[in-house]
């Protein structure tokens, strides 16, 4: 591992990024095309990631389930919007051992239809709602280009599917797993993202409503980070899901999904990683310290792996037979909030060094302190990680009022523009066609004032437009 | 729901297991033939186990990893042994959207092929071992007739995948695992398990050795509950995978695996359920207690739901429009260890209701001790679950010095049969075609006295038969 060898993300982002994530071995290839291998560090963080969210999603009343891994092609094709949407990216199984299959059967790409034939069968009167569920699992979607994290055929993630015996408790749960998302995001992965509702034309095939965690990353592409999704009662009319209500009357139920996947990863490379590499926010990190031990200071470095592991504080000890030097490239190629520098002639004099990985900054502090330190530290680091990404966002937001100041800024300029627009697809065909730039999410607590900044038309609403992963 | 209707075991063993899979609201089946849904009992049982054992995996240095689901045709035809064991059950994949595919794809029938893909990139020096990594994933065998948990088409599993640079460290991890898993099954599912090396004819597609977790179930049947293979260095060398050794000779590493499924929770089913549905062990129960109130109580229930919770004692308030009659029917189809019947005629007279689910026996104590009480009876109902399931077990193994006496007990009673080997297969295969019986494990610590009971000739090692799920 050459760990030195990280493209500068200002001269190639993209290369940047993949650098990063193969240098701190957080995934490889295979030659299974289009998929990857999480490596370990991948891996952990991914478990981080979803033993806060499924505590989460507990703590609010859902319950996880599994279902199965196929879709029958018949069962995909019961609701058409969904199957319009889907089935041109989906893996087809044919053959069981030998024999081909009667019917065809997809590797899931997302299981609304197979929530709903469970739904149909377990619902029968108001007695039976909300239910609320989720699934950990692995999706199928037949992509052309892939890049680690961001677009894979194979993606890990959570789906969460409830029903309701109403349509304000539907999109009550719609807002609560959107806002968990986002707390999730800003607290966790120091993320200041920017959310709000779908327009029609990017909303999730089937859904009435989408609600959307739009994260801008360093080089100001948004990354859409997890999604929320209001359903009405399309599908489960589809799948004739009907419940006997209080007033003894045969009602059909109303639906949500969400969801977020191991594109968060993504997301926290883009938005923290440097030129040196991997930055975690420690409230994610797997590991919150490295200790490098220098010379031999063996007593030392198992009382102070005791001292962090009564404190609670997750650690790695760097104990392999290269220099210190390559060690702390390496501990920072791999992102540890926190390196302890564990060296002899330093303890000689009580003194030990502590490496912020966000900013590099060296703390002297003596033996005994450190725990202490470390703990402090931690806070600190996480805020000032979360504050940084948000300086840069709000640096990169731009606003214009006519076309003439989109051109400039879409050439420009990389980011987010706020722009009045008057709710016509016409005018997101149109920046797409011009700059490859897409509507992100409805600003709702902006005020319009003055016309669409796309046609000059009447502007309906205000809207955040920008470039995506 | 209609709890009361379970087939009697003792009349229809098959179908009492199919009730209380679907009466215990474990499973549910869908137009997806042969997989299962597991719903939010079922699920809860597995994400116990896995938190279980996936600690006791990373205690014992290992870490996760996620490969790709789908296996290129000429990746799984790398090793001979595997692919022929492997290739007539697996479910194909021909094309991606509308797109055949150039070369088609398995959905990863078990994933060997694809961890050794990846340790020959990441293997080069004596340095780079072990590797112990895990992964939590799921799997496809196109199995034709498949049974909610114990055989589908889909299975929830664990593969650990190890390398090792001496022979002697693969041989110690295959037996370190053995020993976990039979250690977990023990300990937290209450099972007398039986276990040992499997014989040749028996072991995995590729391994050289194979240890077995055979578990009895109350029929007499045995249920694979685990395995752990020493895998010698054939796939290492078919995959060409070396690294520079401590004495700089290039060599190749030696390799284990070991995987347990969601089987495990048809075993619990199978051993510890009864007439009246599932009985969970405590130590893998999602929840250790169900609190059914009668009469207004909310109040006391407040207070004891507080008290349940300081105590760290996982519960269930059943506070559905049922009669008490019908919940606690309900409660012990679904096998909660303990429940706590809340009256409010008996707290009137400071009395409360415990009900032991494995025995059924009613206990009553003063409101105070609910707690204290409810922690010792869970211990106490863990011991009891095994030693029962024991005492069964052991009353269902026989000896068999000959073919005369094998027959005998092979058309008279269900269990195990120890008996005499001479080590030839010809013996197995006439006992598998005679009566069904296979092989379950090597008796290693038993002396071999008497010639082999199926041939007569010498017998060189003693062995348990069976007949098998």
């Amino acid at each position: 591992m050459e760990v030195k060898e990280i493209t500068n993300r200002d001269v190639d982002f993209a290369k940047w990024y993949t650098d990063v994530c193969m240098k701190a071995d957080l995934v490889d290839y295979s030659s299974v095309k289009g998929s990857m291998i999480i490596r370990p560090l991948g891996y952990a963080i991914w478990e981080q990631m979803q033993s806060v969210l499924d505590r989460m999603f507990k703590e609010s009343g859902h319950e996880n389930v599994q279902m199965p891994m196929f879709i029958p092609e018949s069962l995909l094709n019961v609701e058409k919007d969904h199957v319009d949407g889907f089935a041109p990216e989906v893996a087809w199984v044919t053959y069981g051992g030998n024999e081909k299959l009667e019917e065809r059967m997809c590797v899931r790409p997302t299981s609304e239809v197979l929530f709903c034939e469970h739904y149909k069968k377990i619902i029968n009167t108001y007695r039976d709602l909300p239910k609320l569920y989720n699934q950990w699992c692995t999706i199928v979607r037949w992509e052309k280009t892939t890049r680690p994290f961001l677009r894979s055929r194979e993606i890990l993630w959570q789906e969460g599917h409830t029903m309701h015996a109403t349509e304000e408790d539907a999109r009550e749960e719609t807002l609560r797993m959107f806002n968990i998302y986002k707390k999730f995001q800003e607290e966790y992965l120091a993320l200041p993202v920017i959310t709000g509702k779908k327009t029609d034309k990017e909303k999730f095939a089937g859904a009435e409503e989408s609600y959307t965690i739009e994260a801008m990353m360093y080089d100001g592409y948004a990354l859409q980070n997890g999604t929320s999704h209001y359903f009405g009662n399309h599908f489960a009319k589809a799948f004739d899901i009907k419940f006997t209500d209080k007033d003894n009357t045969l009602k059909t139920p109303y639906q949500t999904s969400w969801g977020v996947t191991t594109r968060m990863i993504g997301s926290i490379i883009m938005t923290h990683g440097d030129n040196n590499g991997l930055v975690i926010p420690p409230m994610i990190a797997p590991f919150k310290v490295i200790v490098i031990p220098i010379g031999n200071v063996d007593d030392k470095l198992y009382e102070l792996e005791d001292s962090l592991k009564q404190a609670g504080i997750t650690y790695k000890v760097d104990n392999s037979n290269k220099t210190p030097g390559f060690k702390f490239a390496d501990a920072e190629v791999k992102g540890y909030p926190i390196r302890i520098e564990l060296g002899a002639r330093d303890l000689a004099n009580n003194k030990v060094t502590l490496v912020r990985r966000d900013t590099l900054e060296k703390i002297e502090v003596s033996y005994e302190e450190i725990v202490d330190k470390v703990n402090k530290l931690l806070d600190v680091i996480q805020k000032d990680m979360f504050n940084k990404a948000k300086a840069r966002r709000d640096s990169m937001i731009y606003e214009a009022s006519n076309y003439e100041e989109i051109t400039e800024i879409a050439n420009n300029k990389s980011g987010f523009i706020k722009i009045n627009w008057c709710g016509n697809t016409e005018c997101e065909d149109k920046l797409k066609n011009d700059f490859g730039i897409k509507s992100r999410c409805l600003i709702e607590d902006e005020k319009v004032s003055g016309p669409c900044s796309v046609c000059g038309k009447e502007a309906k609403t205000r809207l955040y437009i920008g470039r995506q992963y």
